[in-house]
């Protein structure tokens, strides 16, 4: 199918196209505003587990709130000796990076014109824990590699389905930090 | 207080630390054990809204499954033209951050004879949307720098937590990929 279009409605699959626009032109006008600071709130409960609340952001100049507070878990596994009270700290990684380039994607498609109908994926990881263990000096503590594949439908042809998944990519926020790197202060108070 | 002792409990603040050094010992006998890979499924819902299911893993030679498949959302919020149905997707890596170093300091504070009282943690990330907005080369897509400042509380002097904080932060794998990367494979079929 090749009947993507120009054609830019109020809202496509989601995207309010105008609005998106506006706001990028805002932030072009005054680049002060593309200033966000993201912050999460950890309480250990015990053992492996703990819990983070994230609800309150910095942004476009002044501060905000998400529309309620988000509160997700931490754990080890059973196998690990944890409790399994919630998912280990990589698999959220993973999620992470999932939904920061299929995010990207639906702005992406929106603003090219392009309607996607379907986007999934599947994210792996791999990890040798004898990193972590302190087990061996050759071996890392983190992922060895991450794999992720995206199966995605829309208007358009297979090939402009894979360059907006390309150019989100491009433009991910969580591909970059996982790839590249980010600097990382810890201070401790006790 | 200097009340550390070296005696090993059946349970340290939640941790069965007998488990624990029989775990390890396991793995140094059979190295293979050590190898795991995590997963996570994503279905894009709307506009920038998608969900991974996290459910099953492989390690220690065999297939898992955590005891309930956790569900997590992903999205922009309302200031970036999103639904903010969830975090955006680069908050799940602030949270990931804290659980993994505070999973870590739990095992081994109880591994060396310490009892945890209190650990909480701050976790800021700041970033420039210039970058995945595409309007400056300067600027990278990711967060420029992410700070972690943790309170802790146990037995143990101020100096003892503060190096229970390093040895967990000097063997997490979070920590490692946010601050080495991973290489990343993404795979699109359309």
């Amino acid at each position: 199918m090749t009947t993507a279009t120009t054609d830019a409605p109020q809202s496509r699959h989601g995207v309010d196209v105008p609005t998106l626009f506006a706001t990028l032109d805002a932030v072009k006008g005054q680049r002060e505003l593309a200033k966000f600071q993201f912050r999460a709130r950890n309480r250990w409960i015990s053992g492996n587990h703990s819990q983070s609340t994230i609800s309150d952001f910095y942004g476009a100049g002044q501060e905000h709130e998400h529309q309620r507070a988000y509160v997700f878990d931490g754990d080890h596994p059973a196998v690990l000796v944890g409790s399994d009270e919630g998912p280990t700290p990589v698999e959220y990684l993973l999620h992470a990076l999932a939904a920061c380039i299929t995010a990207g994607l639906g702005n992406i498609a929106a603003a090219r014109g392009f309607t996607l109908t379907r986007v999934e994926s599947t994210v792996i990881g791999d990890i040798d824990l004898q990193g972590i263990f302190g087990m061996s000096d050759e071996v890392r503590n983190g992922y060895q590699q991450i794999r992720v594949d995206f199966h995605v439908e829309g208007t358009g042809t297979p090939e402009q389905m894979r360059e907006l998944v390309e150019q989100s990519r491009a433009r991910s926020a969580v591909f970059d930090v996982l790839t590249n790197g980010v600097p990382v202060e810890i201070n401790v108070t006790a």
